[in-house]
């Protein structure tokens, strides 16, 4: 779970595909942005992102998202860096021009968190002049960045480990996957992958072995459907069956020794073979322009992230809890309701009532059950929430009776939430009939439960996150006479 | 379009995870098949596939399927190949067994296409001591075999061009997208791609840069999701924006010079290595037997090709056009229908009736023209298959006008196809009244159109099937008198 003060204003520096991308998830997770980008472009370029970028979150994602965060032009480094809580660096791939952006940023902010995007150079070149090294980091993301959720963190010789982990936090608030790259190499981990893949694609163009349309067709139709959902390792220990993982290697190593790949060297990129990917990327993909491109690529990774969203898999599980923070934030920006909640209503059955001719006595604490219910289902804690394994249970009551009601009379109860807390909630209904009699009073402490284990736990975030707005409205409410008393005879 | 005589007999020679997966994807699409396999479990092993294979089959595939195709075990390779029309070799990757099988092929079945499943073996150096060289060609499929798309078609040196044509449309009938691999190079193209990325990821585990799960996460939560869709190059390209792929490529070309791969070199497969990918393979994904992750790895994928198959790209064309293929080839396994089949039930309202007291001329045609539709809407052409464009358009009527019919009588049409091929439909309309007098009779010629086009074009695959299927029914029934007859008097 996230607080509400984690990460509210970002600054970021360069905005290009991948800047523009970090602006997109920023927004679109109702966080502040400050943008610095000299190009007189900068607007445009933005504004045609945020466009792919907003119908893909809407496909996305479902329920109650915050208002979208408030996009700001900065003139300056220094100003875009002001009252920030994470500086993200997103300018071209050179080392000069970076050290260079982070020389004015330490001019003009002390401690905040700077993370690098670049995909190549190591962190501990970036931060070698810095004044305060120990909060400089790469968070290499991959494009498009509003939509894919994997971000390599990877810390230099200087980095604090403080800063690896708040920024861990600070990017699942933005609902990725930081996988931290534990060992400072160049191009980290997943460029590793796609360079060798590039190369070697290169290399296929380069002989005439393959057009470009051929390679992409090898991948898409093939093992590009694997890796949406599993890794090499996981994919092969499947493959490789009953007979285990060691087994697989030593049945396929040999394969290494064949002369499978062009390893020792790299084509060189001549004009000719320049223009010849170029042209056969047109045959490949003319028919649509780029803008077309994006919006099929964005929309089909929607379809396959919401597949795996729906099974709980992988990239899935980080949209899902991505969508839980999403609701609890939309929740935490709405107005607090105050007045009490309307939580039940009914006509004193017949059958309510005994040998006194009133309504008989545990009917009261049935009332007030039924109230607790509706509490719980406005909080969202709903038949689809209880079947998943999470509900409230009350540990204890305190009822004082006040007046007697007849069979026929119309009541109601009324309902303020006292405080909630982490796993517990504490209620106080009132029972009313429609005259305004007060008839009773019920006091309610409520623990979160997981059905599963049968032992107290969190609720979930957005079930949280209701209830602290509920309470939030009802905190400006006089506290009950009744509400805190034990049960005693007057002294 | 498939006839219905491609495909109908395959024999596979090997049932491992690979000879199995075959087995399993020719079965679900209604083909005989038969197994060799000298492995005392190989009826177990192929059980424990068709298992999976039809549980994601059946998830992946809407509307009618052929009845599952007979699976014969033979007891040896030449009682295996007798009457097939394709041979899959699927034997371990040794180029003398393999070649050892072929001989044994040879010495039972003349002519019978070969296709190999080797990931790696030139099929110049397989088919090196054939008789009957042109018709051996590698054909190789990926894991999990019944759901992947891709099947790489290479020839050798002897391959004969209608051995790599009829292989793509015998591929095609299995729901495979077929890759021509013109060039003949070892690892063909998407294993080069493997090994490249295989042997990256063995340097990362052994150097501890990086575990196996690490590994998986920065493929599954990055670019294997953009893979799922497209390839290598049109990625790029979509990235590198309007600027067009020329200019991404002289923008990231320079980064092939930095040390980012490890080029020169493979890890030595110690014990020690072994280990530990094994170790971390289980702290990754021992939580799930290895059957749990085949279900868990097949619904992922099905999950995503039916994405891919509802937005008609990539992967999803391929299931698009296989599903079509299969709801036709189910209809045709149908038995005929013989009767005539009553297209229109009506009683003759009141404002059909002219001058004449009877039922007017031109509502006659009307009759028959609803008559015409109900037909249509058997054969599959309904609300959905029009608004996507395709239609039939009546091009000649020819009516006998026989008897009178009055105002309130119950009057029925009884429609025979009379002939069915490629765009044309020609029907035969009778109208009777429920004392049985036939009032008349209509003969229509049909074309089919693609009214996007405005022009005349072949039916949709069902809608094809459907309508041959009904046709043959009637082919039995006696050619009516009046088909066939021009308008003229008696001489």
């Amino acid at each position: 779970m996230t607080s509400t003060n984690d990460l509210q204003r970002v600054a970021v520096i360069g905005g290009g595909v991948i800047g523009g991308g970090w602006v997109a998830r920023c927004l679109l997770n109702g966080i502040t942005v400050n943008l610095y980008d000299p190009d007189p472009n900068a607007a445009r370029k933005i504004d045609a992102i945020m466009v792919n970028a907003r119908m893909a979150f809407a496909k996305l994602v479902d329920g109650l998202v915050p208002p979208e965060g408030k996009l700001r032009f900065a003139d300056s480094i220094a100003s875009a860096v002001d009252g920030a809580d994470l500086i993200i660096e997103a300018v071209p791939e050179r080392l000069d021009i970076k050290q260079s952006v982070y020389h004015d940023i330490e001019a003009a902010a002390a401690d905040t968190l700077i993370a690098s995007s670049t995909s190549g150079i190591l962190p501990s070149d970036l931060q070698a002049h810095m004044a305060q090294p120990d909060r400089l980091l790469v968070a290499h993301p991959f494009n498009p960045v509003y939509l894919l959720p994997l971000v390599e963190l990877v810390g230099g010789a200087k980095t604090s480990h403080s800063a690896i982990d708040k920024a861990s936090q600070m990017f699942r608030q933005l609902g990725m996957h930081p996988l931290h790259v534990r060992t400072e190499i160049p191009a980290f981990i997943a460029d590793r992958f796609l360079e060798a893949v590039w190369r070697e694609a290169l290399w296929l163009v380069n002989d005439g072995v393959a057009t470009t349309a051929e390679i992409d067709d090898a991948i898409r139709y093939g093992f590009g459907l694997r890796w949406a959902q599993m890794g090499l390792f996981e994919t092969y220990r499947v493959a490789g069956g009953e007979a285990g993982m060691a087994h697989f290697i030593a049945q396929f190593g040999p394969c290494l020794q064949w002369p499978w790949t062009k390893l020792t060297d790299v084509p060189d990129l001549t004009d000719e073979l320049v223009n010849r990917i170029a042209d056969q990327s047109d045959a490949q993909s003319a028919a649509y322009s780029i803008r077309q491109l994006e919006q099929i690529r964005d929309d089909n990774l929607v379809a396959i992230l919401r597949q795996l969203e729906q099974r709980n898999w992988g990239a899935g599980q980080t949209v899902r809890s991505w969508q839980e923070q999403l609701n609890a934030s939309a929740i935490r920006s709405m107005p607090d309701p105050t007045p009490l909640i309307r939580s039940y209503e009914t006509t004193v059955p017949q059958d309510w009532v005994d040998y006194n001719g009133h309504m008989t006595e545990h009917r009261y604490l049935e009332c007030f059950s039924h109230a607790t219910d509706e509490i719980m289902r406005q909080a969202g804690v709903d038949d689809a929430y209880i079947a998943a394994g999470g509900s409230f249970f009350t540990v204890e009551t305190h009822i004082c009776h006040i007046d007697e009601v007849m069979a026929g009379a119309p009541i109601y109860v009324d309902t303020q939430i006292l405080a909630v807390a982490g796993k517990k909630m504490r209620l106080f209904h009132r029972l009313y009939d429609t005259s305004g009699t007060l008839l009773a009073t019920g006091e309610h402490m409520l623990l979160h439960v997981d059905m599963t284990q049968r032992r107290a736990s969190q609720p979930k975030a957005l079930v949280a996150a209701k209830l602290a707005k509920m309470a939030a409205g009802h905190a400006t409410l006089a506290m009950p006479d009744a509400a805190g008393r034990a049960v005693g005879m007057t002294r």
